[in-house]
Formats: C-alpha cells, structure tokens, sequence
C-alpha cells in the first residue's frame, strides 16, 4: 500500500476531493492510504501558536521552526525513506517524471505552509525538499498537496481501467496530447477527421502523432528538445 | 462581487477546500461567489452518458461535444463576457500574471474535463480556452479548478489581511520569493540572519534582494530576462 502523510493546519480539507472517483475509490479499495498530522497540535501555549511575524519586517506570518519541527519529529517513524516535499512556489517544478518516481516509492510525505511561508531553518534542519506545482502563489499548500497525490495515485497500479491509459498522454512522449473526437460523427455540422474513421491504425498512429507534434511546437515550444529547434536553455530538461 | 462558475462531473467536490480558511471566509463574506453546474445533467439516455470511446481506439473514454455543450448552453445567461477557461495539461500554463488579470475581471467560468478528454469539436465551436496549470497529468480538471480559483480569490480586494502581501511574493517580481525566519532568535543552534535583527531597513531590502536573485539563479534560471543571462528561448516569457 502507498502511503501518503500529510502535515497541514487544516486535516478537514483531506481527503476532501481525493475521498471521490479515481482516488477515492482507490483510497477505498485500499491502493493508497491518506492520514493528516494537524500541525497545530504542537503549536505553543494556550492559543497553540503556529507562526509569528518576519524577521526584519514585513506582511504576513511565518511558520516557526520549532512548531513544525516538532510535529515533524512527533510524526515520523524511525527509517522512514518517504520523500518528505514541502509545498512551495520556491520549490522544483512537479512534473509527470517526478510523479512517476513518487508512485514508484513507498509513498510520500506532504508539508502544507501556509501564510508567508516556512522559517527557512526548519526546511534546512529537517532535510524537507520544496515543490512547486506551478508558477503561481496560493493560500495555502493544501491544494498542492493534493494535486501532487492526485497525480500520483492515478498512476498506481490498479488504478486506471486499463494499464495503457497513462501511456498515451501529455507530457509521457515529451509531447502534449493530440485531439479527441468521439460520437456523434457529426456535430454542428463538424466532423470527426475522416483518418480516425478509416480503421488504418498505421495512418490513425501517423495523424495522431503528428497532431502531437504541431500542438506542441504551437502552444509549447518549450517542452521540445535539441532535434526541434535551437538548444535547450539550462533550467528547461526538469520540467518535462 | 467575483463569480466563479464550475462545469464538472462532481459537483459535490466543491466547494471542498474553498470553503475553508481564506477562501471560506472570503466566500461567506460575500466576497465571492461559487456556482457549480452538473455535466451529468445533460448526459444521454437512462444512465445519463456522458462520454464515449475514442474515434480512431484508444484507451480510455472521451466527452461527447453534444452533451458539454448543452450544459454550458443551459448554464450561460446571454452576454456573460466571463473567460471560459477548459483545465488541460494541453493549455497555456497558468501564471500569477495571468490569475491577477482573471481576479480584476468579473469572475471566471471553469469547465473540468475527466477521462482522456474532451472532444476538440466543442473546445473550437464554444471559445474554450484550454489552461494548464502545470506540465503532469491529474485524474480531472476539479482540482486544478480549486487551484486556479484559490490563486485568483486571494488576490481579490479585502481578502488578504493587508494589501502589501501579495506584492512581496515570489514571481510578483519575476523572482522566487527570499527566505523567511522568525522567532526564535536562535533554534538547534541555527541563528536568524543577523542583518534581519539590524533594524537598518535599506540593508534588509538589499539583502533580501540578493537572496531572492540568487535562489531564483540556483532553482529556475529559465525565471530570469535577457538582462541576466542568454536570450531566454521562444515560450519562456509566458512561463512569468
């Protein structure tokens, strides 16, 4: 089973949509199990005090080190090898790769921040690795945690309908995903492109290939390499 | 007031995490408003079908352009000029740019896909424009919703607690945000940076500059204009 350990102020957010469809009823058939550590159950004094204000000034609060690192260490088992991500617009960029290697460990270890963010030195001391899952900034790190679990518990085993579903998709071949077309054949007067109609896999395969490919090149330079175009910048091979 | 209206198959996941902390308080606040319209509504026949096997085989199951469209068609009021965004991991990536401009308009329209996707057809005859909000693949687009809605509700007038956070963040500047530190002083017998404890505020700001230029450097050199390195490549500039 793959186990996933969330550390967050705000456990009644989970599983939240996770509890529903594909992860749910994963969650319920017992591929993954989910379990929340409420941070705040080690925050200080009669108010349990999670944050305080920035060093040198400045908006908001920020988490303290002592509060998560107790959390952290009253959480954790010895040897534990999970990954431990800290959600964070500072962090890595997910991809599909990196969700690929997640699925294929034992499971993950998920730290949500909130506010302006987490004292550095927790992050340092406790060896926490920050992720981001895109370049924007959100309330909180519980939504990105459960975009990370979403990502990787559909690729579990047992997971989807069929072991295929998951090959052919964006980001798998380097390539954004080509169009779909289903019934009705004719649909406000458009069709369905005639080759996916021919019943000629070698020219479905070719047309759909090649769609991949243009779609690429339109929205998403960025994700084609060397053979494309011009060589890829530093920093760009992480996010494909 | 900000008007979000959700397309999908799973009404009941929202509004979930949005309900709680600053989301929840801003939407019980009257701040904002969320509307949630059933797909399934308009499904097909005695079990409400939605979707059909792929033209051209495949895995997977894809939804069918006659039955997304009666629902969006039942679910808008002439005139509505809302953007009608389509979650994809083939869209245009989701930038903080991007969820500032969709939070200054008066609200967003967000139709979440499921299976391996949406027939093109009514992608094309119904302008939805197709937004990713990062390079992996997730089980549907409701949780990509909740992130794209989080992003934008925060930065909505009188959420935050002061209106400076959200100007001093991480790619508000084109940079990842500098590190944070609190109370206590000294932890594990890691000190806070001295400068932060100086009082003299110019050298706060010019040390925090650095920092932020120097973790953008070492994490996502592809955040960085031409001023700092090489050309940056055709695509990067929409990363920002």
């Amino acid at each position: 089973m793959w186990r996933a350990t969330v550390f967050t102020l705000f456990p009644g957010m989970f599983p939240g949509p996770l509890g529903v469809s594909l992860a749910g009823e994963a969650l319920a058939n017992g591929i993954w199990a989910l379990e929340t550590r409420d941070i705040r159950a080690h925050g200080l004094g009669r108010h349990r005090a999670v944050d305080d204000t920035p060093a040198g000034g400045g908006p908001g609060m920020v988490i303290r080190a002592d509060v998560l690192a107790a959390s952290l260490d009253a959480g954790f088992l010895a040897g534990d090898q999970r990954p431990r991500l800290l959600l964070s617009p500072r962090g890595a960029p997910l991809t599909q790769a990196r969700a690929r290697s997640l699925a294929a460990a034992s499971g993950v270890v998920l730290i949500c921040g909130r506010f302006e963010g987490v004292d550095e030195r927790v992050i340092d001391a406790r060896g926490l690795e920050e992720v981001s899952i895109g370049d924007y900034v959100l309330s909180g790190g519980e939504i990105a945690a459960m975009v990370a679990l979403d990502a990787c518990v559909r690729l579990l085993p047992g997971v989807m309908g069929k072991e295929a579903s998951g090959v052919e998709e964006s980001f798998e071949a380097g390539l954004l995903e080509y169009p779909q077309f289903t019934r009705p054949r004719e649909w406000e007067g458009r069709e369905i492109p005639p080759v996916l109609l021919s019943g000629d896999h070698a020219k479905i395969k070719a047309w759909r290939e090649a769609e991949a490919l243009r779609i690429t090149r339109e929205r998403r330079p960025d994700l084609l390499g060397k053979d494309e175009r011009e060589p890829a910048p530093r920093g760009a091979p992480e996010r494909r």
